[in-house]
């Protein structure tokens, strides 16, 4: 697939959206119902974090368990799958720490120049 | 921003996309021209290609530098803050090695669910 010129086993593979991560977060220390999720999660709709909870079940990274009581609850949790994502996360956070801000600064200029 | 429920400091900041990984690799080993990016990056349309580039400019991760030659010749390489992404490829793809097998089982059987 690739060029000797660029040798690389990296694949144009994306691994959940813009929200998983905080899923993955929510989900960390035990299951969570969608309301529990929606609160801490600001900023994304319903809609969205439904989407985002079912192509996160499709991957196999949670499971989602509907009990059978009145009023019925539905609960997500992480399945093993699911916590090999949490060092990644980690990895994320802690470049994230180091550098976002060398980012926002790098936008910044490029806006001021296109002014 | 989060509930203390879900402890997290995480954001929903999306590093680049789904083409930037290889093109950070692909410039791993020096500066590098737009076809030169153009033969191991397959897949990619010209456009799409121009506009990751251009992205990964904005965000300061990478330099365009424009030769005064006889023909133009356009120059693509990391810098150092583009450098920084390096190891987070690293362990993007042991995570890929190791479990996106796993990823993939569970979309198909997920898809004869539905069937």
């Amino acid at each position: 697939m690739f060029d000797p010129a660029c040798p690389s086993a990296d694949v144009p593979f994306r691994v959940g959206g813009k929200w998983s991560g905080m899923v993955i977060r929510c989900l960390e220390g035990g299951p969570r119902r969608f309301g529990e999720l929606r609160v801490p999660i600001r900023g994304v709709t319903p809609k969205v974090l439904s989407e985002t909870l079912r192509a996160m079940e499709r991957d196999g990274f949670l499971v989602r368990t509907a009990h059978d009581e009145n009023p019925p609850r539905v609960e997500y949790a992480l399945t093993p799958l699911g916590r090999t994502l949490l060092p990644l996360l980690d990895v994320a956070r802690e470049w994230s720490e180091a550098h976002l801000a060398g980012v926002l600064a790098a936008r910044e200029e490029d806006g001021s120049d296109a002014s």
